[in-house]
């Protein structure tokens, strides 16, 4: 029964990489909700987080029943626990974009990004996207060089994320104290979104060298 | 050796109920630095953080290895993977409190929070305190009317939360943008303290019924 044993491990790797990319096309519709008011990107990705929060519930089930079934030791149980850990991040992955695409939603018709800051969130929306795509690498291929420029495209969401707060706090700032919630807390989510992602790559780099990265450091704006 | 095994057991809720009391303390003390200008307060909540994560550090280093060691089954393994679980929340509700102090410490010698709004956020203050203090409750004797009386309090946190849109909203509000995004950020700090004490309570609840509470509602202002 190993041989079966061994497929389950795989199939739960495989079902990791299908729920990264729920994730990642989730967060594109979010960021095309918020810059287009496009309505109906924003429900498809409302609607959508119940199948990334059903997947992440059966890789889930699947974990914890091997784990319960085949009592593994060293790498197997350290695959298993890792892939415990890096579900739960890519599920609040999904909430993150959930969260972007109901401020889309409920500004519209409107868009959320007044106009000059319409540029920034473009660039945190594709870096979001990129580093989504090199988490599912990353996972699939334990690739450690992905993994670290993983972290390197993180460093580029923090400076776009001081970037709003800087024209947030611009004496020529006109657009009121809704839009800057709306962008503070949308900012927040991109910032958040990423973060989980490099949590992801750095569980990676756990499982591949079985030495802990350091500590994420969640740089609170 | 199976008597050493269940007083290792023992020892990680022990050390989970001290952790969560950490936590308390840096949201009492991040709430009185954020409210009263407090560098002093402040200062304790950043440095002592590093506590927080290093007991985090310890616990789980001990689940896995009791998890490698003995290869538990059955409820011995639903218990200790809940407690990797469990810690991972009250570690992000230290970093939560941590990044309330940030803004604290980012606005001395002024207080973030304008004078209109010290009200609300003493009160979701006070919430937080009493969540993470039945928090340490329900961990340490498994009470499920404890449980369900902190998603109550947690119900009360949302419409605090929804308070301090709502003013900051209000045509009266004269605050400007720079307090806007603090209070906004912070607001966000606080919900989702209690956010992740739900969470704690809900995988006590799953390991004393063996069934999943209903998925969190991480409701996105």
């Amino acid at each position: 029964m190993r041989d079966q044993y061994h497929d389950d491990l795989d199939a739960i790797t495989t079902s990791l990489v299908d729920i990264t990319r729920l994730a990642g096309s989730a967060i594109n519709n979010a960021t095309s909700a918020l810059l287009d008011a496009d309505l109906q990107a924003a429900e498809s990705v409302i609607s959508g987080d119940k199948a990334i929060d059903s997947l992440y519930e059966q890789i889930e089930a699947n974990a914890l029943d091997l784990l319960a079934r085949q009592q593994p030791v060293a790498s197997d149980l350290r695959v298993i626990i890792t892939s415990l850990r890096m579900v739960a991040d890519i599920e609040r992955m999904g909430d993150l974009a959930l969260h972007i695409a109901k401020v889309a939603r409920r500004r519209y018709p409107a868009s959320a990004i007044p106009v000059e800051l319409q540029p920034t969130v473009l660039e945190m929306g594709q870096v979001a996207q990129r580093i989504c795509k090199k988490c599912s690498s990353v996972i699939a291929g334990r690739d450690l060089v992905m993994a670290a420029e993983l972290e390197r495209d993180d460093d580029v969401m923090d400076n776009l994320h001081r970037r709003l707060f800087s024209t947030l706090l611009d004496d020529h700032w006109q657009g009121g104290v809704e839009s800057a919630i709306d962008v503070t807390l949308c900012g927040r989510y991109y910032e958040r979104f990423c973060d989980h992602a490099v949590s992801v790559a750095r569980r990676v780099h756990f499982l591949v060298t079985g030495e802990r990265a350091p500590a994420l450091d969640d740089a609170a704006v």
